[in-house]
């Protein structure tokens, strides 16, 4: 079912193809793979459509620049850089207008000679994502093909009827079984390992199937504020722009059920099986909390932001408190957090266990384990020991794993884009959103937003931890956020 | 019941005083203690007995050196030398003649004006305990004093008989609770841990209860020969030596049920309830397996030792395996080896855990957590990750937390007779072992000696990893020994 196969190349159709997204992230990313020898012109063409004034030579020469400046491996190749040369082409075309597409039809089918593979990758706003398909399928493209494929970038939508919208048109020219649904979070080396350390190791499988775990939280941070990215932003907040796809998704690995197998069917339904039983902790004012960075008189308030309403009310910062009612998580709170503009930058999860009581009656820190996304990689564990010395003092100390700090390792990891193309291509979507689960997580996202309507603004200054309400959510149960104190943190070795 | 008095000032007397015990450790750990401000001469005054010519002055002159040798706070401190050179005196005796004892009833009586504690280290043969126990009561010294306390080395005798001798002789002095049995290695840093560890962590206190261990493994070799102690251990060998007492009592640590408190008679109840329950797991042949190391051509045959004989079938290694049949220990083996001039040097113990199973049908590596003794000190659990990559292998990586790493701690960590000695003066028993413990062990090993008078001594060349036949015995259950990998590994960070 998957693998590349060689008697099938394939042609890689970038529509909007002349935007930030494939000179920073597709190309350089095609790059290392043509580097690593698995593309090369026998087996992959990439045309690239846009409206543009460019031919391919000018379009390359633009094209190269990136791939300079952001692909893994920095090395100059030139043997790399020609191949990749003969494997590109561009396309000019509106991609609204229908009769352009005989045109088009015509150009892609003579790039090879035998029978391929069609990947059209979409990095266009959602509105367009059915116009496209549609003109695909009434130009006849999609029937010259032994098999064909759809790459999307979130967001799925803006809310749940859009996605429903989006998604019904798309299958009218693509089955769900070609449709590829990207979400770059699934692809980073620590979430594909959530899976890996719980189910690959007895100790943590144990523990997770005792009941053993106190709480769970989520946390993506950033110090950045919304960028050139305003007007997008405002019309979606944390919330839809964090929570719904990237947060929901590392929360299910977290909390699923170990898969039957290893297909992406089997890992997908154990994944929206928790989405659909997944519940606010409490109220909807005390589990949802909603944040808006404002000055602290040197940096923009976001109100103050470039494309921003100067009256929005859209949260940069949310903390949501989720329950998963089953067995071993009941009365489990499940905290995600998310926000612009904060103290630190930083992705992690962490696991914190029932509390740790001495046979001495005294009351120790909870074991916690801490799996780090970004910028770093690495797990560690928080456990106690004694004080070296006369002393039976006891500390905490971290049982550390720095995947990141092993130099090689910053080489072999690819880059979301490399991983996620490459496994577009092999036809794997065990690291792709199923429609189910978009579905589910534009539900809950949806329902949350329509009780909050008179939840508050809570205002927090730049490059602080967040509103303090925040911290009022996790105290009612007799919690606290965990801080990954790695970052930031010099190592005493 | 703790703590020292000043109301009560100390006089320690040293029998065998002038012996390399003395000179190595037992001064300069006073040393340090006394730079720490534990003592002075307002609450301790050591008397060192030895039948050489000596006065406190030449004494003195040679024990500095051994201070400034051994000692843990390597700076050059006169106060605290002249502080201590106020504290030692030199006594001359010989220990067996009744009569001299009299005098130094008077010497001893003379220290302090108020009422003292008298502590009596006995650096003698086990044989030689007895005689001077008798003595100092039979010249009255004992009734002089408001506490005294009876300080002995192991080892206490050298089979059950011998010890249950010599510990009825002393019990005429003194009583069990004023009898200290030093086992040095019960004041190793990460010995003491092994209780926090296990009882101030919930996932290693769950993993424990929930019956998660697959087999628990201790370790304590060198690289060493015999060097001087050939007419000792001709007599005793490895077990004796070292599983008898030091591999024993970490064994205990590790399966003992949580104390009740944190008394020390709470500790030594859990520890000797184990001694109590524990078996050999299958027959003497296949659970004791007993080593001697043979030349390589370049460094010596055990049997080419000084004062060891040349037909001499001492055990130089000795790996067993135990049973402890009561949950959630169950058919878990225990396994336990020591061994001189083997290829590595260090005591470690390894915990491991039950298979690791993936839901693709991957059987991956068992998890291990190790606790680092010596030479250096820390913990660390092997797991599971992905590799890193566009690949589903997995590779055991170690979350590893080094405390001899961080520099403070080198400089933080009392040595063991430091510890030993102000927790003796503190008439705190917790680091020593009860006459219970030291009873049934050497009824455990007395036993396993009886049976094992046709268990073959098979040769294993000087700096390997011992005999096959202790490899073959974890093979029978599957398996195998664990190695502290981290010894004399570059760490690739």
């Amino acid at each position: 079912m998957t693998g590349l196969d060689s008697n099938h190349p394939n042609v890689f159709v970038i529509f909007g193809g002349t935007g930030d997204l494939t000179y920073r992230k597709l190309l350089p990313a095609f790059y290392d793979l043509v580097l690593q020898g698995v593309f090369d012109a026998n087996n992959l063409k990439i045309v690239i459509i846009g409206r543009r004034d460019y031919n391919s030579q000018t379009f390359l020469d633009r094209a190269l620049m990136g791939i300079e400046a952001n692909a893994r491996f920095k090395k100059e190749d030139l043997e790399a850089k020609q191949k990749l040369s003969q494997m590109v082409s561009y396309y000019k075309m509106d991609y609204h207008d229908l009769a352009s597409y005989a045109g088009l039809r015509e150009y892609l089918s003579s790039l090879f000679e035998t029978a391929v593979r069609y990947q059209f990758y979409l990095a266009v706003a959602p509105s367009s994502f059915s116009i496209i398909t549609e003109k695909l399928r009434l130009s006849h493209i999609l029937e010259d093909v032994s098999a064909k494929q759809l790459l999307i970038e979130k967001p799925f939508g803006n809310d749940l009827q859009s996605a429903i919208d989006i998604n019904a048109m798309i299958l009218k020219s693509f089955k769900e079984d070609e449709i590829y649904r990207i979400d770059h979070y699934l692809a980073k080396e620590m979430i594909i390992n959530i899976m890996t350390i719980r189910f690959g190791n007895q100790v943590f499988e144990s523990l997770w199937k005792y009941g053993e775990i106190d709480n769970i939280q989520i946390t993506a941070t950033e110090t950045i504020g919304v960028e050139d990215r305003g007007s997008y932003y405002d019309h979606s907040g944390a919330l839809e722009d964090m929570v719904q796809s990237h947060l929901l998704q590392v929360l299910t690995l977290l909390m699923m059920k170990e898969p039957t197998d290893d297909s992406p069917e089997a890992i997908h339904t154990a994944q929206t099986e928790v989405l659909k039983n997944l519940e606010l902790f409490d109220t909807i004012e005390n589990s949802y909390i909603r944040g808006q960075y404002v000055s602290d008189g040197k940096v923009n308030s976001y109100r103050d932001e470039e494309r921003v309403d100067p009256q929005s009310s859209t949260e940069t910062y949310a903390a949501v408190e989720f329950r998963y009612n089953k067995e071993p998580f009941k009365d489990v709170p499940i905290y995600v957090r998310t926000g612009k503009r904060m103290d630190k930058a930083g992705t992690y999860v962490a696991v914190q266990f029932k509390p740790s009581k001495m046979y001495d009656g005294r009351e120790l820190d909870p074991n916690v384990l801490i799996i780090r996304i970004g910028p770093d990689e690495g797990i560690y564990l928080r456990v106690n020991i004694k004080k070296p010395g006369i002393t039976s003092e006891v500390q905490p100390i971290k049982m550390d794993f720095c995947q990141s700090c092993i130099l090689e390792n910053r080489y072999n990891t690819p880059q979301a884009y490399e991983r996620l193309l490459r496994m577009a291509l092999e036809q794997d979507h065990t690291l792709f959103a199923s429609w189910d689960f978009a579905n589910i997580s534009w539900e809950i996202i949806d329902a949350i937003q329509k009780r909050a309507i008179n939840n508050m603004l809570h205002e927090y200054e730049v490059f602080s931890s967040g509103p303090d309400a925040a911290d009022e959510m996790l105290e009612r149960n007799g919690h606290y956020w965990i801080n990954d104190t790695v970052y930031g943190e010099t190592f005493k070795f």
